[in-house]
């Protein structure tokens, strides 16, 4: 069954791809086109290797052309950019980069992984000197070498996403000045706007300075300095600038050779991820997917896609018919002290989609510990579950916190996988010792919330229901014993120790919207569970209680 | 709907249940009797206190007597334990420890989560001093004062499950010199035979005296110093000694009652957890459960399912009709500097059931890093997976290692109790960022691997399947580097470098049985599959390469 396939793009979806294809095949003729000189190195490693986290820059070249095409017997071919795609006659045009030269090689099987690039849109300036983007080898080795040549004091990173955070840190871990500069109200879009406070105090606890709602609208270069001035005309200086404000799928090739293309510029695949021709099949960020909560068409660059991606075109390049079933976008980044990780849909995005919470959709904000609170150095971690309003679909999930959020968005992510419910949360059987979680995992404390407030056994408050400046027409019933308020006091609250509610009662007006508090959302809960048994009928809980509220407000 | 409930048993099952009855109604009245001075306390962090990782006493008194009283309102009666049950006239009879006056009480509904207790076999001298169990707060302090009065240089701890080790860690971190003894040949019985050797090297590398196959046949007590005679003969002296070795369910009660129990001893209830009366439910350590993945009956004594269970009855007690849909004893021990981790059957166990491996199920042991290599502080970790030989099914999984593991057994666990197979161990879309895994997480890697076996494109041997000592008729093939071979040496092997194997193919026999060696076993898999395109009949892979083969050689 010998055959000739060529695959574009030699990293993550190219290289995995070619991989597997000769463990399933030893005959075929392999042959990798990659346009940059490296292959299957780590993009994901690259931020850290700018903050000397990861030291050694050999280690981030995952294979090199030699060691695949000794393993794989594949014929990898670097500095070489595929310029055409003549699908009638199932041939390729290469350009030798280094050299300009061009020749053709003809495929049985094309393979399309020419990932995204980093948008850079028409803004006056942009390419002016001392503005950096990172997505290669060779661009970690020149925002490396800026570093030690020109000693920059400080940097300014265009876009609060993922990378543009990990950017943020590793300078910082250079010693840089670093200014975060974002467009949208928050960083790291795929979670909500209050679960995005949490990174970002995080982030101005350790020095970083935040601008939000504020885009560039141009750039200036002069004296080896960068000016920017942002939309509201405010103007930044500063030594370097890295831009990372998203990506556009490298498409444009697909896009000339004719195959079908989404309105943004990715190829459309169908599920076993074959083009719109049969020779033809394309994966990773070049491709549009079906997202996996509510089925409609994303494009999610994500390195775990991608290299499922290849084996999954390989097997069905060798008659597998296996179906990519879609992508949740679970993603982690760690942020400073904090690890932020989502999975599936947020509430916003509900929202936009035109879903109204308590009709479509419930939301349940908890503060949980990471493990057993008597064992030494458990942390507090926030979590954010939506999911429909019978609990039979979970739409997403986002955590903050600074330990064992990985691990709990995993499990979720598995649940949602698996087409679990809130009911499967509460019943997961999570392993259980003092050092890991608690009997009660966090995620299991998810599921139990979940069902309360479908059965209305608890509402939660949404975390802006209150306005601590001015005494409103809610009653803020602090439950917390009187010690812990030396440590915050909520402004405007009433203040009775959980321990003494039932007796005092009466200091309450059973028909006051009452919002509870406690420092973590349980003992709340239970006050509010007295508060409602004893005909209380408007009484909601802060959710997550003051270790929230310090966060929000 | 006020009711009187009775609730024997103040700890795990007991105060969970409580507290949940007490949040679905503020009415009813709520007894709890322990016999114990303490109620819901952290049973779990008891072995950490004596090695002083807890250092408070009381950050293990979860709650109090007073403050349970007053936040749930739940009448608790410590030192008060319930002798009898009348269940025609639903009372029961109490006896008060200090004084030893009896009384009775009446319910409408009775709970009985009287726990386990370690097993005391009538073994010689098992009474004497110096000799503890490790159960309870007072056990504690016990064993606590003990060690800072007598000073002891040395203990021995009998049996080697997760409670046995955590002792032995903890004694080990309080300066004593210890040996743990077993009376299986391994120790964490959840665990096979070939993973428990990684727990055992790490503790034998932390100067742990480790004696397998071998029980206590005596004690003797004398001159404050234990002599402890094994089964073989051999004997021991200690300065203390803690058992370890099981426990039972404290089911005599519920016995005398005339409720239907097991033969073991625990209480037998349906699926609602209601006993063979009506009237009475029972949850916890002395129940017999429904083991998760064949059906059968167990008694499996984790926090977690005696937690889950709390809510579980209260809800049905005010009529909710929950199932608790079964156990699957996922669990999770810290040993040293090794996290050890389980979920659902081991291949030991099948076998015990009579199942054959090729026909009834099948086994898959990898190594794995714990996160991306590149990134700093990557540690080994050995996976086992064991599943039906259609794939459909996962019966259990095994992890050892010293990050990570937790994580992966919770995403596992996961999919086992949602039903998932190991074709959705390939697609589970978890977390990726270099910190916290790979573009392909070691659970995808399990399912993969997997997936590859039951599509015969790779056969592992089995871990001892080759003998070192003697060259016999198998080719051990180790296709790593040579500069690898000097770290450690297979005896008796070829080497034949990965890099090398498609042009010197002729130097082996297709029709040899052959073992391929790496350090990890992804390389020999590579090689595998280059023989067996190449017509090589007889090829395996050495499970998790010599990462695993020297932990069990
Ligand atoms: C800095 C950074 C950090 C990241 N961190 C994470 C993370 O923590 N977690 C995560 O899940 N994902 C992360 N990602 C995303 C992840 O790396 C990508 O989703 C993944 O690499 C996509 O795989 P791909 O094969 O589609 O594209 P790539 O891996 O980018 O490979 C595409 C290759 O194709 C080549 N190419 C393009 N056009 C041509 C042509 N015409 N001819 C020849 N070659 C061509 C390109 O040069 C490129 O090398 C990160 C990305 C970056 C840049
Ligand atoms: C040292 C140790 C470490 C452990 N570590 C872990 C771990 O890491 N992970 C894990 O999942 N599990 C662990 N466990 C197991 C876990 O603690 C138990 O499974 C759980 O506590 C069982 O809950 P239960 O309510 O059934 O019993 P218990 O929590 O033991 O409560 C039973 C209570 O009932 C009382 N009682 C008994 N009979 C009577 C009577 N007649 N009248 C009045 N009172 C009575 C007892 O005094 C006892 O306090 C550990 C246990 C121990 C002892
Ligand atoms: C280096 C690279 C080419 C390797 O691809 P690969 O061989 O498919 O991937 P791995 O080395 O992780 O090995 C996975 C294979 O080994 C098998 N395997 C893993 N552990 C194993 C073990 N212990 N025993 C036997 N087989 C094992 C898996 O089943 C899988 O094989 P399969 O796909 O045929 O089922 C590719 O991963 C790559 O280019 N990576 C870097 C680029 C990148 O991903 N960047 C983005 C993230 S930073
Ligand atoms: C202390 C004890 C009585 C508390 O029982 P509990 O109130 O059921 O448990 P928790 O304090 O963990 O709280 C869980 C409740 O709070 C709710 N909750 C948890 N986090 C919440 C939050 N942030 N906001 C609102 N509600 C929350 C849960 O939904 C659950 O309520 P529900 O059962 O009514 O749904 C019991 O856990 C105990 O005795 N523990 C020690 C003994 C033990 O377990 N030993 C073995 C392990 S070491």
């Amino acid at each position: 069954m010998s055959k000739k396939i060529v695959i574009i793009g030699g990293v993550a979806g190219g290289a995995s791809t070619a991989a597997r294809l000769r463990r399933l095949d030893e005959t075929s003729e392999i042959i990798m086109f990659e346009r940059g000189s490296y292959i299957s190195y780590a993009n994901c490693g690259l931020p850290y290797h700018i903050g000397n986290v990861i030291k050694e820059r050999d280690s981030l070249l995952v294979t090199t052309p030699e060691a695949m095409s000794k393993k794989y017997n594949v014929d990898v071919r670097i500095d070489s950019e595929v310029i055409s795609i003549d699908k009638e006659n199932k041939k390729v045009q290469i350009k030798k980069v280094k050299t300009g030269e061009t020749y053709e090689e003809s495929y049985d099987t094309l393979v399309i992984s020419t990932g995204s690039s980093p948008l850079k849109p028409p803004i006056e300036g942009i390419n002016s000197p001392g503005i950096f983007t990172l997505w290669t080898v060779p661009d970690t080795d020149e925002i490396k070498k800026f570093i030690s040549e020109r000693q920059p004091k400080n940097a300014v990173v265009i876009g609060g996403g993922f990378i543009g955070l990990e950017v943020a840190e590793n300078l910082h871990a250079a010693g840089l000045e670093v200014t975060v500069a974002e467009a949208m109200d928050q960083v790291m879009a795929p979670v909500d706007y209050e679960m995005a406070q949490l990174v970002q105090n995080n982030m101005v606890a350790n020095k970083v300075n935040l601008i939000l709602g504020d885009g560039v609208s141009k750039f200036k270069s002069e004296n080896g300095k960068v000016t920017i001035t942002l939309a509201s005309g405010r103007t930044l200086e500063a030594d370097m600038v890295i831009l990372s404000i998203g990506v556009r799928p490298n498409g444009q090739l697909a896009k000339d050779a004719g195959l079908e293309m989404n309105q943004r510029g990715a190829i459309v695949v169908d599920k076993y991820l074959k083009t719109s021709d049969s020779n033809i099949y394309a994966l990773g960020d070049v491709i549009e997917v079906e997202e996996y909560i509510n089925k409609g068409r994303a494009m999610i660059a994500l390195a775990g896609p991608a290299n499922k991606q290849g084996r999954i075109c390989a097997n069905n390049i060798y008659g597998a018919n296996e179906e990519y079933k879609g992508t949740q976008g679970t993603s982690v980044a760690k942020v400073f002290d904090v690890t932020v990780a989502s999975t599936g849909t947020n509430e916003k995005t509900l929202i936009k989609m035109g879903m109204t919470e308590g009709k479509d959709y419930l939301t349940a904000i908890i503060s949980q510990k990471s493990h057993a609170g008597y064992y030494p150095e458990a942390s507090e971690m926030i979590l954010k579950l939506v999911f429909s309003a019978d609990g039979k679909k979970i739409f997403g999930a986002q955590i903050v916190g600074e330990d064992g959020v990985d691990k709990r968005i995993d499990t979720i992510a598995t649940t949602i996988r698996l087409g679990g419910s809130i009911y499967d949360l509460k019943e997961l059987e999570l392993a259980y010792a003092p050092p890991y979680s608690s009997a009660k995992d966090p995620v299991n404390m998810l599921g139990f919330v979940a069902e309360n407030i479908i059965q209305n056994k608890v509402k939660l408050s949404k975390w802006n229901d209150i306005n601590p400046e001015v005494k409103n027409d809610v009653t803020i019933l602090d439950i917390r014993e009187e010690a812990e308020l030396m440590v915050l006091e909520i402004p405007n609250s009433v203040n009775i120790p959980l321990g003494q509610l039932r007796k005092r009662l009466n200091e309450l007006n059973k028909d006051d919207k009452i919002i509870v508090f406690c420092a973590v959302g349980v003992r709340s809960y239970n006050a509010a569970r007295t508060l409602m048994e004893n005909g209380f009928k408007n009484v909601t809980v802060y959710p997550a209680g003051t270790n929230f509220y310090k966060q929000v407000y």
